[in-house]
């Protein structure tokens, strides 16, 4: 009944520490960073869970009782693209840490672009004083993408900055005090009204390539704050970053916040960097700690085991 | 029963606009942009109510009938500190729209150094894609001094974000969610538990100079940020401008925003515009608007003329 934590490019020992203090009588084993297992067959065939991220594909072939697996962040489209993936249940990770921070970070730059962050910077390099004409909060409208968990818990802390909020998804959603649209039909409506768009969308075959130059030209034009801002902190395969380096140069974008990217760790050379009125941040919105996560995959294995059910089950044919 | 917009370094035209849209019938008298009011002694004798931004104290002793002064700033220590201030009501701003605006300004500054904004902006110079260790919003303690309806709906927002907030007051408040503390004999153990203070302070001779190097070293130097921040969004008479730059510089600071300066506006030679690390706003962190405020003035009066109380009364003696 053994835990692999199987991470690439992580150090897996702070969650293996983690799930030892919660878990002392539970064997727990590790990848490497780089992903592979050094364990024998024996190992292999103890492995009943596993927390992954990017995992090696021939390391879950492996795992001949693998009955669980967990995904170590909110996304799960880099486990459900791997070639041979276990016929077993996928767990996303739902938890009011990771939820709280991508909050934080939603908050953050919707009030950065809101109160002219940028060109208050230019202003104090200039050693100016001087006032710049400032909407209020409810004056501009952020529509959000996605409103799952982490796009909810976004549209109320928004609204409680005073924010209009509205929101869009793949299929009909109701919250309170946030008018919602769904689907291809509705996307026209939503996007003619936002002023700061924000995408929390999970990428899917869907959602892939969808912020792309059309849909950008889209946005409210003649808003509060003098042109449309990009918000993306889902997933980098669901935008198109030359179209938005474009429209950034060319004004259909006044500003944008970049978390995710086509290619990650963007490259060094990419002309992303030094783009003016551009956020960039290396993919850390809301990044998994093992210090409050590996409470919410313990409780799960142990209900599981108990023949409970597990939650937040991902359905592969939807994508998350 | 005229009304007159008394303002230095403002242009009174909107303010008028908007008074005559919503009380028609009403005279409405202004002032020029340098605060002089050129009408004749009748129009002196016809003025019952101003509203005062900075007036002229020779003006205000010439209104012989004023029966209300109405600040258009939250902080009214500019028109206190008159000389000859007539012995009529003083009534301060207390607007949603106001307050809401306190509280984006303050939720931005402490979402820009809880999220590492500095750090990340030198990243993204640097073309270097690197995640730095992030705590938890629950993690980080704000401590706000100054519980006033400014004070408490900051605290509220940020509560929402997550954060641990903690308060400082002159007298004894209560608010839920939010241990506080009061007076003197509470500032040593606020400040030592707090790693962002925030300041919504009115000035008063109590809060003159207040914000000082020893209250700096009196912060939480082992808190999740590496350090303390300071956010002054009250009333730059309460900080001692050469303290903080030089608690900057020797690191007992690691951050500040400050919105308000000992003299305003800030000079182009002074020595903070180019400090590492500070955000500098020219006081406008929440700026009256007259759409939003004027309503609620003209309100007041309706229903002072009705016999009714007036709202929000200043009390000379306690500053505020």
């Amino acid at each position: 009944m053994a835990i692999l934590v199987a991470v690439t490019g992580w150090e897996a020992g702070p969650w293996v520490r983690r799930l030892k203090e919660l878990a002392p009588g539970r064997r727990v084993l590790e990848t490497g960073i780089d992903g592979v297992f050094a364990g024998n067959r024996d190992d292999l065939e103890a492995v009943r869970y596993v927390l992954a991220w990017k995992p090696r594909p021939e390391l879950l072939a492996s795992l001949i009782n693998l009955q669980v697996l967990f995904s170590l962040g909110a996304g799960v489209d880099n486990i459900l693209a791997l070639p041979g993936l276990p016929d077993v249940p996928l767990v996303r990770i739902v938890d009011p840490d990771l939820t709280a921070r991508m909050s934080e970070y939603v908050a953050w730059q919707v009030l950065h672009h809101h109160r002219q962050g940028f060109a208050h910077a230019r202003l104090q390099v200039e050693r100016r004083w001087q006032e710049l004409r400032q909407p209020a909060a409810g004056e501009v409208t952020v529509g959000i993408m996605g409103l799952g968990v982490l796009g909810r818990d976004a549209a109320e802390a928004l609204c409680r900055l005073g924010f209009r909020v509205i929101g869009w998804s793949r299929t009909e959603k109701v919250i309170e005090g946030v008018a919602s649209y769904h689907g291809k039909a509705g996307l026209e409506d939503f996007l003619g009204q936002t002023d700061i768009l924000v995408s929390l969308l999970p990428l899917t075959p869907e959602t892939a390539g969808l912020i792309d130059g059309p849909l950008l030209a889209k946005l409210r034009r003649d808003g509060p704050l003098g042109g449309p801002v990009l918000i993306n902190a889902g997933r980098g395969g669901s935008q198109v970053d030359a179209d938005i380096a474009a429209a950034l140069a060319d004004g259909r974008l006044i500003g944008a916040s970049l978390d995710v990217f086509q290619d990650e760790p963007l490259p060094a050379g990419s002309p992303l960097w030094s783009l003016p009125n551009l956020v960039i941040t290396p993919h850390i919105a809301a990044v998994s700690a093992p210090r409050a996560l590996a409470r919410n995959i313990i409780d799960q294995i142990t209900a599981f085991e108990s023949g409970g059910p597990l939650q937040n089950l991902v359905d592969p044919a939807r994508g998350y």
